[in-house]
């Protein structure tokens, strides 16, 4: 049975808020203002009708359909049927309070898994080939063999064994890197496609602390809950001898001033933050001062608008069936 | 028959210079003055004798058995039986002047199809993932999204279909580009792993320039022979509409001036040249200001002492056995 405050036609037992097909038939098509006008074309193409821009307010009745970065203001939430970000990290949505009782989100991951993966083998390669080194060398004519390395046979942590974690996991390991991932509890049987190994930090946290001590690259990949804040603390930063920390996750899941600590101790060799707790960050912001780090404005997991378009389109299609779509995001875990 | 001058005793038909594993016991192991004290000890371990520097010249008889990166001067190369090279390219060694009849020519390859393979990967992955420039950007601590590339779908063409540009391509390949082979003459049989189409550039220099045009990537790993130099001239770099040119080759398979000229043209979008015509290049040389260029001093296919011990062991197991090692040079051919 739906629970109470769930849209009336919801299809009970197929997982949280899933609209019937004739409830969804009857929806309106809201659009965030900032979407690009050919998107548009292609989100009424899909949906087969026209797209009312999100930002004027809804008078009229009748279930709603909305894609976007966020809930609009003003939006009549009971009515709200399905919510289609154009992100792949629904934290922000789900932090601006509690999500409207039978709605559906869905998200957008596009060729996350693969861009994300191809940033993270693009910033371990560049300082193995000393490319900011070259660079700076170049620019004073000077001609000296930098020292490099050879990736191959050095051991990267990846934490989050999902989609993104075994894509940047299955991308380290085509260059010859062993591969442990580690996720808060293990999953049962064989490790995900792309690790060598798979650690529950929760049941082993001395295989962890171990790996972390031979790990060359230590990967944060793991989305922001209330149970992974701050979750690469002083008592994991302690355990790192040496490996570079790149952050493809969540701002949130670093504690700041435990990795300033081991940046400025050596333990934590250079730092690579795609992610800050706070975005953007203002020019006098001291995280800008860390010592060998470089922040890259949230760039890594960017999501095109063909990206937008397509996983819209698979969820439609599930939708429409009565299926639960692939992308729908559990709200209660929060990915 | 052994050809007139060859050390007696070599074995006929087994390849030009193949020493007979009789010749082989009675040689004096010679080392160049630059090896490092646990290499040579390496060295001696394998060969089973003690070693001389080479520098100290030779005054005793019996045939010789040479490790190092040049013939030594005043080296009595008739007595030359097997000259080991610590490096891969062995085409200073052969333009000093005719390889003295008779002896073998072996070279030291090591991982370093391997290298170079991780080095074109990093400086693509770099390009695309715009390392510098945020490198730069963090330095003015200014938080903005910059352009990149998700390499996956673009096309690379890859000069060289042997171990080494057979190596780059697999790990290309390995993030989603569709590599393209090019030889100066096709292979028979299927491409060589990790291409996904094999060119021949003499034969079919129609599809070269197509595959030119349409390429993000023109990666060259050619040899230095009497036929490939300039080889990338004007002709072939007018085909290029905005690739990216990566040299871990040779300096003098590029004709300088075409070079700058598709540059200054934007026929090619940036360079990255690990090799020169002439090396050290000089502080006033003229090839540090070529627009949009990065020189990273022929640092890309180093070899280590590892390589280089366990790429003489490998060849003195097939010489001792009577065998033609695989890393033996066709001093015909140059490679």
């Amino acid at each position: 049975m739906p629970g109470p405050g769930a849209v009336p036609g919801a299809v009970p037992g197929e997982g949280r808020g899933l609209p019937s097909p004739e409830l969804l038939a009857q929806a309106r098509l809201l659009v965030a203002p900032g979407l690009s006008a050919s998107l548009v074309r292609e989100l009424e193409r899909i949906a087969g009708r026209d797209a009312e821009p999100s930002a004027d307010g809804v008078t009229a009745g009748g279930p709603l359909l909305c894609v976007g970065a966020v809930l609009p203001d003003g939006l009549p939430t009971g009515r709200l049927l399905w919510f289609h970000s154009v992100n792949a990290g629904t934290d922000p949505l789900l932090a601006a309070g509690p999500w409207p009782a039978g709605a559906l989100l869905t998200r957008t991951v596009g060729r996350m898994g693969e861009r994300i993966a191809q940033y993270v083998l693009g910033w371990v390669l560049a300082e193995c080939q000393a490319v900011p080194e070259y660079v700076a060398q170049h620019a004073r004519a000077e001609w000296r063999r930098l020292p490099t390395e050879l990736v191959a046979g050095q051991t990267a942590l990846v934490y989050g064994t999902g989609r993104i974690g075994g894509a940047v996991a299955a991308l380290l390991r085509g260059c010859g890197v062993r591969t442990v991932g580690v996720g808060r509890t293990v999953r049962t049987g064989a490790p995900p496609a792309g690790f060598d190994r798979v650690i529950g930090a929760e049941e082993d946290p001395e295989a962890e602390a171990e790996e972390l001590a031979g790990a060359r690259w230590v990967i944060a990949a793991l989305p922001s809950t209330g149970a992974t804040e701050g979750f690469f603390g002083a008592g994991r930063f302690a355990a790192v001898r040496g490996a570079t920390f790149v952050n493809v996750g969540r701002g949130a899941t670093v504690d700041p001033v435990a990795l300033e600590g081991a940046l400025r101790g050596g333990g934590v060799r250079r730092a690579v933050l795609d992610v800050l707790p706070e975005e953007p960050a203002a020019p006098g912001d001291p995280v800008w001062r860390l010592p060998r780090t470089v922040i890259t404005s949230h760039s890594a997991g960017i999501t095109a608008d063909e990206d937008v378009a397509q996983d819209f389109a698979a969820c439609w299609e599930a939708v429409a069936s009565g299926r639960r779509p692939e992308l729908a995001v559990d709200v209660g875990r929060g990915y």
